[in-house]
């Protein structure tokens, strides 16, 4: 099973990679942009047998290891 | 409008931050972690009359600044 982790700064984080995408990205005449920002995106292949047990198990792994809980939030989106 | 960017490594190209967070999750007992690959999540808000003016700008932002076409790939989703 493969499982997508969307790990996001939490809203009113400073994020200063966001700002920078911003400043460049107006810098190049993207004058429509307002405010960016980055986050990360983890891809992961689960040997599971079925959907629950997975997202289970990425929470877990979200929990422990890939996101921040202080400053981060995670989302999960599993496919077959 | 809020555009999600997700960017990926071309298939093949090698991903040691991948790498990294897979031995990470077998080292605390996650075996059934196979593959992982890192990419990024940019999330902008965009000022645009309609969905398709908003995505074909998006596109020349990755083209000209936010992705490297030469290792990465991307998918822009539009809310909005």
């Amino acid at each position: 099973m493969r499982a997508k982790v969307h790990i996001r700064l939490k809203a009113g984080v400073h994020d200063p990679q966001g700002r920078a995408i911003a400043n460049a990205l107006i810098g190049l005449g993207f004058d429509e942009v307002g405010e960016v920002r980055q986050g990360k995106l983890i891809e992961l292949d689960v040997d599971a047998d079925d959907a629950p047990t997975a997202r289970a198990r990425v929470e877990e792994m979200c929990r422990r290891l890939l996101a921040n809980p202080v400053i981060e939030t995670y989302a999960i989106d599993l496919e077959a």
